[in-house]
């Protein structure tokens, strides 16, 4: 019943070349790579010059190969190899979140119309195969919200801003090690982990939503103050890519958050991803595991292309009638806002204020904001200002009264 | 392609009713109990008296019932029944590890044989899909190690111990939180622990192992001054069901183990359950959830359900070619050793002595002992001792010189 499988790899960079060892290393597997197309000729290659070629269509016209694994940077050149894998009837393995994310609705109606299937278990989480339990075992569980650490590079520099090292030496730290993209600004700004997040909400709530209308916010802007608040509040700062129910609607976006030390991120560190899902019946589970570097990211390519042999395929069974889908945009959060500026932070609208901290070099104020006022900002590029969430609910906007209860009450009880 | 699923339920306690909720909850699943048989006629029920029935053969014989769901506590009784429902060709979703672990190789032959599913997710970790990852998700990534915290009673009590709780407290509390097995020397002896680590060692490493051969020793003698012990020196005890590659063999059992902070499993508290698998490409990754309870129990029951509409069977991909194995027993292991009498410590035979602490009241020993020696005795009804491993990687039985020589060399040091 295993099908033989014939690999046409695109990509020889960290994943790929991970790929290729592990491949070799595991005995358990039908597949071999009979192809790989790279882009650079003149690129000196760890393996000899035998497979490789420097045309796609070496591997799209090929009738003898069966799996395309897509491992290149360039998502609109993925995008193309991809599609045209999926119209020759070739299955697809990809780690692309972006190129994913971006054409989501179209690549699985392409997969759908050519009986074939598309994987991506690698690109969310790396080694965690959370893609796949979200697929198959919460499918009748009642999800209640997917949150996630899922980007290695923030996260390892979230880490050693602990141990005060510099932002800026942790990313060349990162970047050495091989977590990091290419381009930098998809890590740090939190776009990696908003396509991963897109992934995500798919495959947790049965929505297709437009990378273009989530909400990302990274951490560049996170200072030492910022980082010494934490510590003395016993809080960890992480980058959460999150999703949740609220009532009805589903609401999600990428920012910093605190976390106290009974959550279960408090303790993930450096390169390590997590991702803990909620349900009614299952309630929290946590996942955990390398979400960077060559071979754990291989593992799951290779995870993906061993489900291949029995015919596996997303049956996405949570899709809702409207394929593609908004998310919720109008609700309150708690955040600490952070700035050497005490003008900056007065720029952020507060709906309510819970606590005000001027200490000349820096300040910070503390208190409810509207998700929709925020994302008005592009606060990726306010350099001078920082926005962290507070382990606190959401609040729906239907709901405000009890925060202005409560924000009545604490003032005359200032009074009394 | 989705089979539509009628269910004949054995026993209604605590998980099968939590199954019946859950199943009337979730509007994902084509599937209904149309039977429930249990043994009690007398016994009040939450839900109306139409289906139930107190003849097993009332489902058994039902040719319109397609899965049969076992959730009695009789590990025998169970096994006639799946035995037989597997020949009448229905599917079966079973909880009872015990059932499993004594009965594995004959059970996956009929289920063969008649070309039916056997499930049994809910029978490791509570809610935590460990079976389905280890089973799907690690076939061809090279598996050195599983380590689990598998019994929530357990875990239960050893967590409130580091809150000054007695033991008799503590798993009086648990047996009314509804964690606690009927009999609890099941789960305070470390059986519960073994059967499922038996369930694992078969999914991980692909071996058939008898639980009678399978050494387990629980919590009972774990004393106030060993969880002092504990604290002073940082670390929290758990009980591990753990099972790992040493060289070509593997080894593995269940006992209390000492554990770091910077372990994945100090955190693991109370009723939650954690699993890490150590695999050689994805590196660690570790599973966290509710091990424990009605629902947690019950949403991985209704996984399984959820399975068998896509007609899923475990593949038992790492099979090798002698079932039934042995795992290898001639090995060393670090472990602390406390007790009232003195006497009582030098019973167990040390190979080599890195600590001795006697201190009127208590005493300890922490050295090296071949697994061997230990299994040989029953230790859970050796109340004045208690036997805990440490955190240091095994050593095989060719490699003792490296005991040896350190053994000299610490020696030496003293005596310089």
């Amino acid at each position: 019943m295993r099908n033989k499988l014939n690999i046409g790899l695109f990509g020889f960079g960290i994943v790929g070349t991970g790929l290729y060892e592990v491949l070799n290393k595991s005995k358990l597997l039908e597949a071999s790579i009979s192809r790989i197309v790279v882009k650079d000729p003149t690129k000196k290659r760890s393996i000899g010059t035998e497979l490789f070629s420097f045309d796609k269509n070496d591997i799209l016209n090929d009738a003898s190969i069966n799996v395309v694994v897509e491992l290149i940077n360039d998502s609109e050149a993925a995008f193309e190899i991809v599609k045209q894998a999926l119209k020759s009837g070739k299955h697809v393995v990809s780690a692309n979140k972006k190129m994913i994310a971006e054409h989501f609705e179209e690549l699985i109606q392409l997969a759908k119309e050519n009986n074939v299937s598309i994987l991506y278990e690698a690109a969310v989480g790396g080694s965690i195969p959370i893609i796949r339990n979200l697929e198959e075992y919460y499918n009748n569980d009642s999800l209640s919200s997917v949150q996630g650490i899922v980007n290695g590079t923030t996260n390892y520099i979230l880490t050693q801003s602990n141990f005060g090292v510099s932002y800026q030496d942790a990313l060349k730290k990162a970047t050495e090690l091989g977590f990091a993209e290419i381009d930098p600004t998809l890590d740090v700004d939190g776009f990696d982990s908003k396509f991963k997040l897109v992934l995500l909400i798919k495959h947790a709530f049965g929505l297709i939503v437009e990378p273009k209308n989530v909400f990302n916010y990274g951490i560049r802007n996170i200072k030492p103050q910022d980082v010494k608040y934490a510590g003395e509040k016993g809080y960890r700062i992480k980058l959460f890519s999150r999703a949740e129910k609220l009532n009805d609607d589903v609401v999600g976006f990428v920012a910093p958050h605190f976390v106290k030390n009974d959550h279960f991120a408090y303790q993930v560190d450096n390169e390590f991803n997590a991702v803990v899902v909620e349900a009614l019946f299952s309630d929290k589970q946590l996942f955990i595991g390398k979400g960077a570097g060559s071979y754990p990211t291989a593992s799951a390519v290779l995870s993906d292309i061993s489900a291949l042999q029995f015919d596996y395929q997303y049956e996405y069974r949570k899709t809702t009638d409207n394929n593609v889908s908004e998310l919720e945009d109008d609700f309150f959060l708690k955040v600490y806002v952070g700035s050497e500026f005490i003008e900056s932070i007065n720029e952020i609208p507060f709906f309510r204020i819970d606590e005000v901290y001027q200490g000349g070099d820096y300040n910070y104020q503390i208190g409810w904001v509207r998700f929709n006022d925020i994302k008005s900002f592009n606060l990726n590029d306010l350099l001078d200002l920082s926005l962290i969430v507070l382990p606190e609910p959401f609040v729906a906007s239907n709901q405000t009264e009890k925060l202005k209860r409560e924000r009545i009450q604490y003032l005359s009880e200032l009074e009394n």
